[in-house]
């Protein structure tokens, strides 16, 4: 396969990390230092990678990322920044870059200290394999409780030529991003070879990222490590302008976003949450995640039930002023409620047959404004509860 | 069994509103109109009689309460609230009252009308059969996915002399009270046959249930149904003030509101959260809350997985500002983080065992303030799943 995306390697190594021996360090290095935009986990917990990549991400050059999975070096204070500076130091030595160069990021359990010297000791040899089309290679090895590796590409098209952007994620758990300016255990790694200005490349991802991952919630869980990063090689020799880029953004980080969630951990279904008729899209948005993060909607969704008041009586509690007399709700296509009753049993056992497909559309329709918002969640069914009731998923 | 509480009587009935037969109809009432205060569910989405208790609840006195289960007559507009006063009117018929001094309360399936026909066909037997000593039969007959009925008492002392409170409450899902002035579906009934006045009746009420029913979670979703009602009938000729009050209201409603979460759906432990070392009690609320709702930590409690990395994780995106290299963690009695740290593997198994425990304490010291709260909560295990998922539960 030729590098869908230039002037980028990528290489991925077991290095121990995990007790399962996969492969679980990962490394994407840029040809030279480039344009780097990211955006870290709003929580006020903060990994220590978290910490240190918000400090480098200052300086808006960056030679590459180094990531591991199963272990967080979350709440692990000083030692845990000591450990992974001197991670990302052992990377930068060997490919004569700059120590702040390298931005680290970590996945997997929150109180253990990152493992350096199982690191340090991997290095030279993920060095080596470094190659443009080792891009599979570094999806696996950032996955933890996810069924699947997570890899999309968008092209960015400009009235010059075209660019490519390449995204790559992981969720499974802990999904309920809330990303800042430089947030996500969801991570995820933006690679284009088009020329953008910084600010540009910062603007467009914090809009792409509201647009995609911070509508979307497995669990209701903000995580430590959170994690979105976007490099621009340059390499293509494309100039592209924030308009150009966001349509690809939104296509990448959408797809991964709806593939995370999908992936949600233990979960059957992804089903999109539409709330229109509010005054304003923040008051759509507050009921769309109220209702996402609902637990007896998110069981109703894995029993296949079209418990319409279980909607509302969500919708009521989001703290937002709306007539439910005036409410209509539709699952799949199919009206279940109108002017706050039911339309009757006919149309429920239907919407009820719907529901066994992967992925469907909820609607709530809550007056005539102009408000709107979408939310992507998961059903609750009993693999949730195995991922992660097992000692120290 | 003498009466405990002077002044009321009691009774129950099946009416077939549930379909598996089991008593579904109580009635309580007070020999004569009698001095009452309550509080409904602040979600917007308000049932039927939700609506009319608020209502009925401003005149101040009232006869007597008409509770079903089996259908919650929630998003079912006018034709339910019609239904609703038919049910009364039966009721206050019979006795000779007004219409507007029987309170409706409802629990059970959202979007269903209350079958008002079938209640008024066995509203002269309720009446008949009612008796001071039929507590247990109206607490079983309120009863919806609990596994045991709800009962508490306690005296009121008083310079002049005792009196006494009765409690009677039903769980045990959409359990998330958030009681504003005349709000549950929790279910809450409390008879006292002390001499109050009104206002001091209302303060009370709502100090004890800030204090206990606002304090528990089972599942984070905040019904359309809650209510608690408290009725006063003065019978004991005893006279009682807030201050003599209040302790028997913390007694009657804490006992309930810990019973409820113990028996929330599928659940096997009630846990507290303790939140304490933040500026304001608020701000330890609104994180005991963040850490009592969190999916992945009510998962961790029932994997008896002492895993306090998500505890700080939940912690941390509750919106308080607060230092995590100063934290502390202790479970059941045992530290097990220190200074934002683990302790070590030792207290961590430690905790661990001692997590089999029914009921148990989490303590998190975030700081040195006097702010702090206390909320208690359930675990996620697959029972909660069987409870939900089912069709229409």
């Amino acid at each position: 396969m030729p590098s869908p995306v230039q002037g980028f390697r990528f290489s991925a190594v077991s290095a121990g990390i995990r007790k399962d021996g996969r492969v679980d360090l990962a490394l994407a290095v840029a040809d030279r230092p480039v344009i780097a935009a990211g955006r870290v986990t709003r929580n006020l917990v903060k990994a220590a990678p978290i910490v240190l990549a918000s400090e480098r991400l200052k300086q808006g050059l960056v030679r590459g990322v180094l990531v591991n999975s199963g272990c967080a070096n979350a709440c692990t204070g000083e030692p845990g920044l000591e450990a992974a500076r001197r991670a990302t130091s052992a990377v930068s030595r060997v490919l004569g870059a700059d120590d702040t160069e390298i931005i680290p990021a970590s996945t997997g359990v929150i109180g253990a200290l990152l493992p350096a010297e199982k690191i340090e000791a991997r290095v030279s040899e993920l060095v080596l394999k470094l190659s443009p089309t080792s891009i599979d290679d570094f999806a696996l090895a950032i996955c933890t409780t996810d069924r699947w590796p997570k890899v999309a590409y968008a092209t960015i098209e400009t009235p010059k030529g075209k660019a490519s952007l390449l995204g790559i994620a992981k969720g499974a758990g802990m999904i309920h991003p809330n990303l800042g300016p430089p947030q996500a255990t969801m991570l995820c790694f933006l690679f284009t070879d088009a020329i953008i200005e910084r600010p540009e490349l910062e603007g467009t991802l914090m809009e792409g990222v509201d647009h995609t991952f911070n509508t979307c919630s497995v669990d209701g869980d903000t995580s430590t490590n959170d994690l979105v990063l976007a490099l621009a090689s340059g390499a293509s020799g494309v100039v592209a302008h924030a308009e150009e880029l966001l349509p690809a953004i939104e296509n990448v980080c959408g797809t991964l976003a709806r593939s995370m969630v999908r992936d949600g951990e233990g979960a059957e279904h992804a089903v999109d949450i539409v709330v229109r008729g509010l005054p304003t899209n923040d008051d759509a948005r507050r009921i769309a995640q109220t209702i996402a993060t609902s637990m007896l909607v998110k069981t109703a969704l894995f029993g296949k039930d079209a418990n319409w008041g279980r909607l509302l009586a969500a919708a009521g509690r989001a703290g937002v002023v709306f007539d439910p007399n005036a409410s209509g709700v539709s699952i799949a296509g199919v009206e279940i409620a109108r002017g706050g009753l039911a339309v009757g049993s006919e149309a429920e056992a239907e919407a009820q047959r719907r529901m066994a497909d992967e992925t469907y559309t909820i609607e709530l329709v809550l007056g005539d404004g102009p408000g709107r918002a979408l939310c992507v969640t998961s059903d609750l069914g009993h693999r949730y509860i195995d991922v992660n009731a097992g000692y120290r998923s």
